[in-house]
């Protein structure tokens, strides 16, 4: 029969679901987050030699199942959060998130031109906005662990990442554009301008008319409707954003929010959790195909004494970058510390952020060196890694304090 | 950003998903099976002058989310039944079964060769296998609305019809090696007995190795791990069906049945309901893709004076085909009317053998003619379309009676 899809697609999507889950299971195992097992996972059969499945892997339709898979996991981060949310926590975290924005890029782009001083402005700019990153769901998976979401540190970092998320995908969609078309400050200027005119619009026309579009949705009878309707949303407002010169996860995130925003009222708490339920099996099938195929992008050939030392400065900036951002927290006896190692994991956003670059071009070579592209997701990996224990041994030891000086009053 | 998926990829694919729906509820609404407004609802939009939208949807993304939508339909049909219950109904419901394999398909065959004389013999074998496909899920549907999952004959026709499927696809695979070999008894032979070997060795293989899988998947704790595996292994499964020569969604439907056997010990009933709960929001959003897909095929413009005479020919074929296996039914005080009423929708497994046959070609030229295709198509939704109110009529009449004849006792 003649097949669309061969079987060797077949076989290579089956293994990358496979090879996710196993590394997820060793992460687990590990008290790691599963992110981290699933890109090892992908590095790991990179770097085999499967040459018949790394072919298919780079063919339309697993690209296809990997960008869905991202799509629709940013997709449900913004269902986690809502306009506003947003709005409610800007005033405490804003000064916090821009501060994780800016510091961290400009360190990032420092060390980049500091080790590489012959590559374009456009690959400095890709490192500095990966280092920007900030993952909103390993930060509240460990404040979660540890009891801690309801403190006014857990709630600003939280507050924070999804400010941060947001700037960073538009300066991940600024980058981009330069990438292809040079520095210019009035492409720039017009990037940002259709960033944050796609960002407003989406969200005011969105919470126009996805309120009656669900109501509607509401009386209709056909199975799995409301569920159906809101990947469908997630998928326009991403071809949208795509349309409009940005990320087509910008899209997928802001659809997120708004079904948060319109979709708890009519339908009360219920049609809120039976959306998250419904999109919960599909991104468990198809983000771990994302996060094994930018693993498999990663060529370990590539690293050099050059990526090595990128690798240790680019590590100390994005730390340091993000420790520092929490000075930026207002309000008394609040630990800043806390609130920087919060905000130092880069997980999935990151490995977004070095995925999109891995296969940009930029006057039709590479935009960034292979051994860049690794240093780039060692960085974000070994944030990832650290970050988890350190906010328990910040958390912990502040306990203790208050603990004891609760008991000397 | 260089994707590989395109933004209008994204619009189309939602297009189709929110078509699907719409025609899925009015269907509903006229107390019709979705699936036949989700077929509705792609020739709708396949002969509107949508012309982005249609070269998009013969892009290799769409056919991969239409062909994974439809594996993981038969996965989730196989899922409802098990080794074990085709085995027990077997004696009972074998000869319904062949019957209904055999007379609509020399009925379609002959019909064929009636109207399209000038046709290749490959051309009248596909019109034949499409006739003998048996629709389990609308068939269940009905017998389920009424109340009577229970009954001699609902248990006969539902055993039969998942037979007929599998007997069917068997059909399917021969015919299309046929369509692409030509006529040739050696390769016929071949092709059976890969079909035969595949089907029992996946059944054996599968039977040992799954349980394994599944006690070791059992002890992961990452989240939906069963879930993905059980994707996975209807991926890997109907990978090596496509392999040995078969369509992919016999290796799913395989999947589908192996799983049941295997998952529901170890777990108990709440293991298996976690695996319909997982597949089901995936189905749900793919499977409509398959069907609004499928539906686009169909060129309204091919439809001409032959075409209506051969669907009327066709129509005859498929309902006699059917009624006729009534008679192989074994057992006292049958009505063998009710089970042929019941053999009667063709349903999604018609749509799947019909697309399966709209892109084949063959010595270079499409194997059906557009008309021919429509003709099919038409076929198969008349009999879906007629299925559920006779089988609902003939019901009705028979408690009737027996309630009459109950009070005269």
């Amino acid at each position: 029969m003649e097949h669309g899809t061969s079987a060797v697609t077949w076989a290579a999507l089956a293994l990358m679901i496979l090879a996710a889950k196993l590394g997820g299971e060793v992460a687990i195992r590990l008290r790691q987050p599963p992110v981290l097992g699933e890109l090892l996972a992908g590095v790991l059969l990179g770097n085999l030699p499967l040459a018949g499945l790394l072919v298919e892997a780079n063919g339309p339709a697993i690209s296809f199942a990997a960008e869905l898979g991202v799509m629709l996991l940013l997709f449900q981060v913004g269902l986690e959060s809502s306009v506003g949310e947003m709005v409610k926590v800007a005033p405490r975290a804003g000064l916090v998130a821009v501060l994780g924005v800016v510091v961290p890029s400009i360190l990032g782009i420092a060390s980049s031109r500091l080790v590489l001083p012959e590559a374009s402005m456009s690959a400095h700019l890709f490192v500095g906005a990966t280092l920007c990153a900030t993952s909103v769901g390993i930060t509240a998976s460990v404040l979660k662990d540890l009891g801690v979401l309801a403190s006014v540190e857990a709630r600003i970092v939280l507050g924070a990442a999804v400010i941060d998320d947001v700037l960073g995908l538009v300066v991940l969609s600024i980058v981009t554009a330069v990438a292809s078309t040079g520095v210019d400050a009035g492409s720039i200027t017009r990037i940002s301008l259709v960033a944050i005119v796609f960002v407003v619009g989406a969200l005011v026309l969105g919470l126009a008319v996805t309120r009656g579009v669900y109501r509607f949705a509401a009386v209709l009878r056909a199975p799995h409707v409301l569920g159906a309707v809101s990947i469908a949303l997630c998928l326009l407002l991403g071809s949208a954003s795509a349309f409009s010169g940005l990320a087509p996860i910008v899209g997928a995130y802001a659809a997120g929010l708004l079904l948060d925003e319109v979709s708890v009222r009519p339908f009360g708490g219920n049609g809120m959790k039976n959306i998250e339920e419904f999109v919960s099996p599909i991104v468990a099938v198809f983000a771990p195909v994302f996060f094994v195929h930018t693993g498999m992008s990663v060529q370990l050939g590539g690293l050099g004494i050059d990526s090595l030392l990128l690798t240790l400065l680019l590590l100390a900036a994005a730390v340091l970058g993000k420790l520092v951002c929490g000075v930026g927290a207002r309000g008394k006896g609040i630990d800043r510390l806390t609130i920087g190692i919060g905000m130092t994991p880069r997980g999935e956003v990151g490995l977004i952020f070095a995925g999109a670059a891995a296969h940009l071009e930029s006057n039709g070579k590479p935009l960034l060196l292979p051994g860049v592209h690794a240093a780039l997701v060692a960085t974000v990996f070994l944030t990832t890694l650290m970050a988890p224990p350190a906010l328990a041994w910040r958390i912990r030891k502040r306990n203790d304090r208050e603990t004891v000086s609760g008991g000397s009053a």
